[in-house]
Formats: structure tokens, C-alpha cells, sequence
């Protein structure tokens, strides 16, 4: 069998900003912050259902075959020459944070669709089957653990554990599942797939300060997530000695700065930390705050740096539970390692970026991705783009040009060809244990 | 005219005790925190309005006259033998923290109606009406600005401005007066009484630490509420470096922890300090806060300290500014001066005590309270008495004993009938300026 070189093949830039922009009037809101609409798809809601199906009819009219796992992640699969052949995959998110833009994941779902698009109007047939996946809760704003969907996809996560576990108003996961009919036939973990391509946006500001077209993903920061519950005691503001005060909204503060400076001391590398979340109770004028639920993130591209960060944060707590009289406890939410993407696949992106007269440098991803949680039973790449303001993300006003949208789909497009390409023999010969073969 | 002596005559600790009960089950909830029934009756809420109602039903029945001002402060009066003369008044609030227990301002009130009680059942008629006042809002946690409904009545601030202060849901005092039928036809500013006497648990250690039963009220210390609007910029927490962040919560507990910083260095006296208050936005655990709201509750029994205090603070505020990129909105919501109470007012409370043969101690009151604004327009007293747990308040472990209230009561009930029983000709004698007339 014999498959035509693509090579000559482009997306089709206008069909992509267009599908990007249609998924992002759901959950549109206005956000007074900015002046700009944001998007607000929080997994699981009616908003991210909707979008849901959108993208599910769209995978419809190109012919797609939609399966969908015990965690509700979609996959849609495309018939290959050799179809009983293990498929490349591509996918990512449609989930987003409560102040979000239209890119974030979105990009990575629609651009592989894109590419699937383009293939069926120009009768290309793979050797391979091709998935385009879309994970359930990557944010993690809802439930509290991110890249949740890809975890139980790839094992790291028990599914029993992730559907038990609850958002703020105590609706589970298995709940919202079930509400919307979610709960799928393909048994978690699910079978590896040949290779994971994953297109997405930086959400940082290195590529646009560098100018470069592409960025070649090394690996992913190690994450670690934790939520620190600070019990004191509620207090008369002005009749309450400093002495015989525990005071929790205290405590958080000490720890925020404490991270703070952890960060600017520069003993741990290339650390970064935030406390995104801060919940006060009483939370009264002259009231001492008598609890504080506060979340940590830290993050670190070296393992053994995240490891002592995170001893020198326990350290601390201990510190400020002598210092103030409260009490902390700590619970780890989310903890993933960092990832190293095989050298074979991103010497593929970087071969593939420069073959379409791209340029492009290697870079590391500040945030969590699906990549990084297939990337443990199948070689994952990913191909970056770059965002203007400094790469702001999270935010409405997160943006990426159509240019850039469609040379980063480009680059997808020509690498899952090649990789879809690779014959079944070919890839025995070149397996040497459980390194990426290519 | 002659007046029989009372000093034989004691109040009802079991019905004062009683009372105090009864009211405490309107707003009661189970507080999860001590394991313990709380009271959570807000200022204007339903829950205030079911304790007004059951205190109105108890003055009409003790045959007490009631009138109503313009910001829904309640008189009720108890008419005198020369009926024409300035009355001396007694009160404080029913309104509550959302998290208190059932003695802060509900004894100055009950107190004050079962003196009258006692008065009624024993025959005694003073020379002097006897007026028994409940003010609007004392705490402050709803609309933001404590003493309000006294402040009003003494002229300290304006009827109109009151009246559109609103509340975190944007519905405002006028609304709520009008709603509950409490906009009454007495003039604010009122006509200023011939003295006003308060009872009031501590709120604080210091009567227990030194084992009084009462506390001889010197005045009570200058208060500054200030809200902190902080505005910086949502970011990804993953992939934004920290010198491009403008973290509203970064700053806001910058703030927290220089507050405490002030109070330890001793440079400002006996200054305290509180953040009770903080709201960030959006509040999520993988974004940097974009804003926060937060609250600061300053302290000072020295005017001149409290002055280089809030200095302080602004210096520090734009500090902040330049270190993290934010902007910060402060906005003064209350600000009251230090009271110190006339000295004879004083020296009424501490001869009572000790015809009573109860120990007593000058102190200083680490609260506001409304007799701090009824003293800048008549002679103003109060007595405190000792409370369990350090006197913790504004929590429902506060707690003084049915003796100790009785013992306070008892020491209202003797000076509010001395001052009741002066004669007109001999008040006018001893008037010298502005100065306190006993």
C-alpha cells in the first residue's frame, strides 16, 4: 500500500478562525475587568455540553466515528488503510476557566479537525486511523484536579477516585456524567494509541519575544496543587489583644508572602507559585478571621526543585502554626510530574516546522496539557504558537492571530500524516523498550 | 417633689437571664465552628426585625411609650414626675455580627428594660422621663458603617447620606427602613437627653484577668474602617513569570502581614489592627488574582497615634503599588475619634459600684459602641462587666453569667435613677460650658 505525499497540502485558515470563533460565543460572557466578551465553560456545565455539541456535529459532517470513555472523553476516529492498526491521535480541551478566551484547548480540538477536514477534501487515506480527542476537565477549576479526563484516560488516575470527587457545591463528577449522559463504553485506561500530537497556544510570552513562528515542546513543569485549610478563632477586631488572637486571614497572608519570596530568591530554579484562591470566614469588617481555605500552585520544569519547594512550604506552615496559634492542614489536590517529550517527536515537529519554512525554537510549557498525561503510555509532542500581550491567557483578552492559529495546524497536519504513515513492520524494528519509536 | 430612695432595690437576674434567651433565638443558627448555637441577626434583616418586634411587645407591656426616628432608632419612654425635663436615657443595639453570641448590645437593651421593670413593680417614679433606646446598625457588617443609626441621631453624620448606604446585594438602608415600616417621624438629629448610661459586656480579658465585676468606662477608642479596592491582572499561573504578574492578592496580603508588622513594633501604642474582609476575583486556583476587596479595621485609644497609623498605611499602600504593578482605591468608610467620657459620669458609675459593694476598674473600651456617639451631645457613661473564654466576642463562645449581667444592671439601675432624680434648678447651677452637668 502507498499513501500521496501531502506535502503540498494546506488547512484552510478562514474554516479554522471561524470554528474557533462559533465555540467561543458559548459560554460568552460580558467581562467587566477587561471590556472584552470572555468565555466561561467551566467542565461539565450546560455551557461546556453545548459546546460539546457543537464539535460533536461538526465531527459528524466529517465523517467521523464518535466513541466516548467511562470519564465522557470523546474520541472520533477516522478509518485508516490499515484500520486495525493502533491510531495516532491528536486532541486536547474545550473546558475553560471562569475568565477565559477562545484558544485555550480549543485550538488543539478544532485544528484537529481541521486537519481531518482538509484530508477528506483532498482524499487523503492514512495508514493509520486517525483520533481526534477531546478530555474532560483539563482546567481543573471545577472539580479541583487538573488534566482530570487525561489522567483516568492514561491511568494515573483511578476512575472510581475522579468520579467521586466533588466541585464547590457538592455535585460529583459521576453526577454531572450521568445528567448528561456521559458515561461511555471505552473502558479507562484506554488502549495506547501509535503517538499523541497536540496543538496549542503558548499562554506565555517567550515565542512572540523571540519572534518565532512555532515552538518545539520540550516537556511540561512538574504541577503540584494544594489546599490549605487554616483554622483560628473568631475574634472582636477591637477588643481582641494582638496576643490572644489566632488569626487565619494572618496565617494566609504570611504564606502568600512566604511563596512570594521563595519565587525571588531564586534557590529554587525556575519556580513560579500562586494563590489564586482565597475564601474568608467570617469574612466580616471586625471580625479576626477564624478560617481561611487557600489553594497553592507551584510549579517547576525540575523535579528535585519541586520536591524541596515543597519541603520548604511545609516547613513554613509549621512555622506559622507556631507564629499565629492556628492550625493548618494541608492536602495535596493535583500532582503531576514533570514530563520530557520524546526527542524522536520533537525532532518531528522541528523537521516538519522547518520543511514549511517556519522558524521555530524549543521551549518548555508553563502549563499543564493532555500531552503531558498521554505522554506516559504513548510518545506525545506538542507544537506551541505564539499569543500577543505578553501571551496572556486564562483572561479575555487571550489572543492568537489566524496566521498563527493555521501554522500551527499546518505543522499538526503534515507530522500526524507522517506519523499515520509509519508502517506497522517499520515501527517494530525500531522499538527499543519503552522509548518512543519513530 | 421628693423621691423615695431605691437603694434597696434589686433587679431580676432570672427574668433579666430570661430575656436575654429568648431574644437570642431570633437569628440563632448552628455555628460549625464551636459546635455551638449562634445568633446571626443583621442589621434591617428579617431576623432583626422578629427582635424588634419581641422587644416592643416587652416596653409596651412595661407601659413604655414608643417613638421611632427617621434612621429607625427606637425610644421608649417612661414618663417622669416632671415629665417637661430632658429624659435620661439608657440603650444600645439588638442588631448582631453573622456570628454572635446572645450578650453584645442585647444587654444594654434588656438591662435597660428590666430596670424599668424593677421601677414599675417597686412604685418609683422619677423626677426625670426615663428614655430606653435601640439603634439601627451598631455593628456595621451590613452596611458597612458601625454606630450608624446612633451617629445619625447625634448629628455626627447626615440622614440623607445614611440613607443610601448600601449593602453588598446594593439594596440600601432607606429601602430596607421603608420595607420594615421604620421610618419614624422623630427629627434626627434628636434633642440631645439630659444624660445617656450604657451596660455592655467587655469584649475583651481584662475584667476577668483582674477579677472585677465591673468595668468603669473611661472612653473608647478612635476607629478607622477603611475598604481597599486592589486591581492588578488575571494570568495563567503556569506560563506568566512573575515580573510581568500585577497580583491583586499578592498585594493584598503584602498589606495583611505590614499591618500586623505595625502592631508589633509598638510605634503606635496600643494600636490594633484587623483584615476581616477579603474577596478576590475570580478566585480561581490556577489564575492570578485579578482583584481583591479587602477590609481594615484600625484602632487607637490615642488620636495622634491613630493619625501617623492610617499615614503609615498610605505610605505603605503606594509602596505596594510601585513593588507588585496593582492600583489601589482606599475608601475611609468609618472613622470615629476617641471618646474619653466626662469624669463625673465616671465617678457616678464607680460610686455605684461600691455602694453596691462590687470591685471595679477604670478601662478602656477596645469596641465602639453607641454611647461614643450620644457623648458629643450629652454627658455619657458606661459600665462593663466581665465575660468568659478572654471575654471573646462576636463569636458564639461569648458568654458572661446571669450574676455578672445582674451585677452590671443593678449598678445601671442605681445611676440612671441618681441622674434621673437631679432637679432641674440644680442641673442648671452646676452647667459650665459643654462640660459634663451632674
Amino acid at each position: 500500500m502507498t499513501h500521496p505525499t501531502v506535502s503540498h497540502i494546506r488547512i484552510d485558515q478562514d474554516r479554522l478562525w471561524s470554528s474557533l470563533q462559533d465555540l467561543g460565543e458559548l459560554g460568552a460572557y460580558d467581562d467587566g475587568e477587561t471590556g472584552l466578551r470572555g468565555v466561561r465553560r467551566l467542565a461539565l456545565t450546560d455551557e461546556d455540553i453545548q459546546g460539546r455539541q457543537l464539535v460533536l456535529g461538526w465531527m459528524e459532517n466529517a465523517g467521523l466515528t464518535i466513541r466516548i470513555d467511562q470519564m465522557g472523553n470523546i474520541y472520533a476516529r477516522r478509518a485508516g488503510g490499515s484500520d486495525s492498526l493502533p491510531p495516532v491521535m491528536m486532541g486536547s480541551h474545550i473546558d475553560s476557566v471562569g475568565t477565559a478566551g477562545k484558544f485555550d484547548g480549543c485550538l488543539g480540538v478544532l485544528g484537529g479537525l481541521e486537519v481531518i477536514r482538509t484530508l477528506n477534501e483532498n482524499d487523503v487515506v492514512t495508514l493509520r486511523p486517525l483520533e481526534l480527542a477531546i478530555f474532560t476537565e483539563e482546567e481543573g477549576v471545577r472539580f479541583g484536579t487538573d488534566m482530570l479526563g487525561s489522567a483516568v484516560a492514561a491511568g494515573r488516575l483511578l476512575l472510581e477516585q475522579a468520579l467521586e470527587i466533588q466541585d464547590r457545591d457538592g455535585t460529583s463528577v459521576r453526577t454531572e456524567l450521568e445528567r448528561h449522559g456521559l458515561i461511555g463504553d471505552v473502558q479507562v485506561p484506554i488502549t495506547p494509541p501509535y503517538a499523541y500530537l497536540e496543538c496549542h497556544i503558548e499562554q506565555g510570552p517567550i515565542l512572540a519575544a523571540a519572534t518565532r513562528q512555532i515552538g518545539v515542546v520540550q516537556g511540561i513543569q512538574a504541577i503540584t496543587w494544594k489546599e490549605l485549610h487554616i483554622t483560628g478563632r473568631a475574634a472582636h477586631a477591637g477588643a481582641t489583644p494582638q496576643t490572644l488572637r489566632r488569626n487565619a486571614g494572618l496565617a494566609a497572608a504570611m504564606i502568600t508572602v512566604q511563596l512570594n519570596e521563595m519565587v525571588e530568591s531564586g534557590r529554587y530554579g525556575q519556580m513560579l507559585a500562586t494563590v489564586g484562591r482565597h475564601d474568608s470566614y467570617p469574612n466580616l469588617i471586625n471580625i479576626v478571621p477564624a478560617k481561611v481555605l487557600m489553594t497553592v500552585d507551584m510549579r517547576n520544569p525540575d523535579g528535585d526543585s519541586m520536591r524541596l519547594m515543597e519541603s520548604h512550604l511545609d516547613r513554613y506552615l509549621a512555622e506559622v502554626e507556631r507564629a499565629t496559634g492556628v492550625s493548618i492542614a494541608s492536602r495535596t489536590t493535583a500532582k503531576t510530574p514533570p514530563v520530557a517529550f520524546p526527542i524522536r517527536m520533537r525532532e518531528l515537529v522541528a523537521k516538519t516546522a522547518t520543511n514549511l519554512g517556519f522558524s521555530y525554537m524549543e521551549i518548555t510549557s508553563g502549563a499543564g496539557h493532555d500531552a503531558g498525561e498521554i505522554a506516559s503510555i504513548s510518545p506525545a509532542g506538542m507544537v506551541f504558537i505564539p499569543g500577543l500581550y505578553d501571551g496572556i491567557s486564562h483572561n479575555p483578552r487571550e489572543y492568537s492571530t489566524p496566521e498563527a492559529c493555521a501554522d500551527g495546524i499546518n505543522v499538526l497536519l503534515q507530522a500526524v500524516v507522517e506519523l499515520a504513515n509509519h508502517p506497522a513492520v517499520s515501527l517494530e524494528a525500531h522499538t527499543s523498550g519503552s522509548a518512543l519509536v519513530l
